[in-house]
């Protein structure tokens, strides 16, 4: 029995044992359930269901490994997107750090209202507001430089409410079911209307998701030598808007086959959810459980940076 | 000994088994090499090398097996091109079969071209005809719809030269090279200027390469609802060109990580071995062995279907 238990921890894994400071029988019990965080509700007995019928081998549902795939989105379901999306405080403090070489953001918007750290009026910026905002936060720069100031600038990032780095605010309950997924052989991806090269940074250490597996929105990159080397240099133009429509058009874009199960929490992931789960009656489609987590909440949130070309998404929509 | 050779015949796996339809001693002495097609020359060599620095623990050129990556061109590289790529095979066959439905190509540029058979016309074909053939023959259906036609086609196709499907027509030693390179951790890309929904289809049987592992050429898909069901519907606008140029940023998008070895064989995969080699110095890169295969062929050249914009590949140049 402890041995089971054991192989149990194992199947777990990291989640296991970040529950587990001591290894108490307490924790140990715990690990018999590879969704301890999870409330004993609907969706968590259909998870349990779903990954227990597509690894049943003769089973009508079954599904070979090759082919398990399970999407997740990142805002408001795997890490906090309140009072600010991640990558939006992101923007505003390099915004802030690159002011000095700019002086003439005091006075010209989106840039001046930013700087004022008007809250208030930020909350009410356009799509166009926000992309001039990325176009000189995000563009014009190299690939790799972009990933390099990204993660020189994760460790020191804040959450206003939280006062704690983005990387550390993430959704222990979904942690567990994407370690589930991958010791039941599903290859996790996350299906983001964020930016993919921001999420690629940090998406190994804090979700265990290569970033070959994230799907985002992304910018035009552009084939340059400089100093006879090639770079790919980063254009303030947006070259696919992964989000609403354009998830699902992802999903075929990079993986090329239908996921089993996804995850998500706001309007624009509806798209995604009905994608996974027209194909094929072993789907399922499930709210991540940033849903409860944000409710009573009514600070204001932000938008996502890349995308939504119009469609906008208000306040609380995705709490 | 025998031991360590039919560990060596498991390593290489499938193409071990096929090389040796009886398991002679002559052919447990090849399985001893990963590669018994390729001469024994400076490209072998460096294959061998590289995979040895790079798997080799504790060593400078040490690369954990998450990150190792392999990238391949297709046509001419993987696969026979000549006389026309299996792409222009397909769009070609598929013309024919959709002709009945439009007495009007008759007398239309360029299907009247393809419908009388003008092989040498045809080599003319700019990239504005081979488009309105990809027009009519790749788009206007869903992806499912697309998928299956191409599945239905890949059997009764027929290489003019060969007389034999194109699914045959591949390249041993890259099968060997793939399959050591997968045996050592690499995961292996194909990175086409072909379609990438075209390749899909065929790269799991015929290359051991899953649908995303399946880099290429795109064009626009929508998410649409038909019959309160969605689809993806191809669109005939070209979305990416995954080629020259955009294998590199291809290879950046998809994923996300520098390859360490990459194999191609025309001018369009330039910036891919460039990409691959600048920044580490562990990548190597080689021409594939089809260089050698085509050399001679005077056979005209099909083109690339989605792409090249402007830039033609002359006939033969990727021979």
């Amino acid at each position: 029995m402890v041995a089971f238990r054991m192989k149990r921890l194992v199947r777990v894994g990291a989640v296991a044992l970040l529950l587990t400071p001591f290894l108490s029988l307490s924790a140990l019990a715990e690990a018999d359930d590879p969704l301890p965080s999870w409330n004993e509700g609907a969706a968590k007995a259909a998870i349990l269901d779903l990954v227990s019928k597509t690894t049943t081998e003769g089973g009508r549902d079954y599904v070979v490994p090759a082919d398990r795939t399970a999407v997740f989105d990142q805002d408001g379901t795997t890490w906090v997107s309140h009072p600010l999306y991640g990558q939006a405080l992101f923007a505003l403090d390099r915004l802030a750090e690159l002011a000095p070489e700019h002086p003439e953001w005091k006075d010209t918007e989106p840039f001046k209202t930013v700087l004022d750290g008007d809250h208030e009026a930020m909350a009410k910026f356009t799509e166009k507001d926000w992309f001039e905002i990325v176009a000189v936060t995000h563009a014009g720069m190299t690939s790799t430089d972009f990933a390099k100031i990204v993660a020189d600038w994760l460790p020191k990032s804040k959450n206003p409410i939280f006062k704690r780095p983005v990387t550390e605010l993430v959704y222990q309950p979904m942690i567990e079911v994407m370690d589930y997924l991958r010791a039941s052989g599903f290859r996790t991806y996350i299906v983001t209307g964020g930016g993919q090269d921001f999420v690629r940074v940090y998406s190994k250490p804090v979700y265990g998701i290569p970033t070959e597996q994230v799907i985002g929105s992304s910018i035009v990159t552009k084939y340059e030598m400089v100093d006879g080397k090639p770079v790919l240099m980063r254009d303030p133009k947006l070259f696919f808007n992964d989000d609403f429509d354009g998830k699902a058009v992802g999903i075929n874009l990079f993986i090329g086959k239908r996921p089993q199960i996804a995850f998500g929490n706001s309007d624009g992931d509806k798209e995604m959810l009905q994608w996974t789960t027209a194909g094929d009656e072993r789907a399922a489609r499930f709210p991540g459980p940033a849903r409860r987590c944000q409710e009573g909440s009514r600070l204001r949130s932000g938008r996502r940076l890349a995308g939504h070309q119009g469609r906008d998404v208000q306040p609380g929509t995705d709490g």
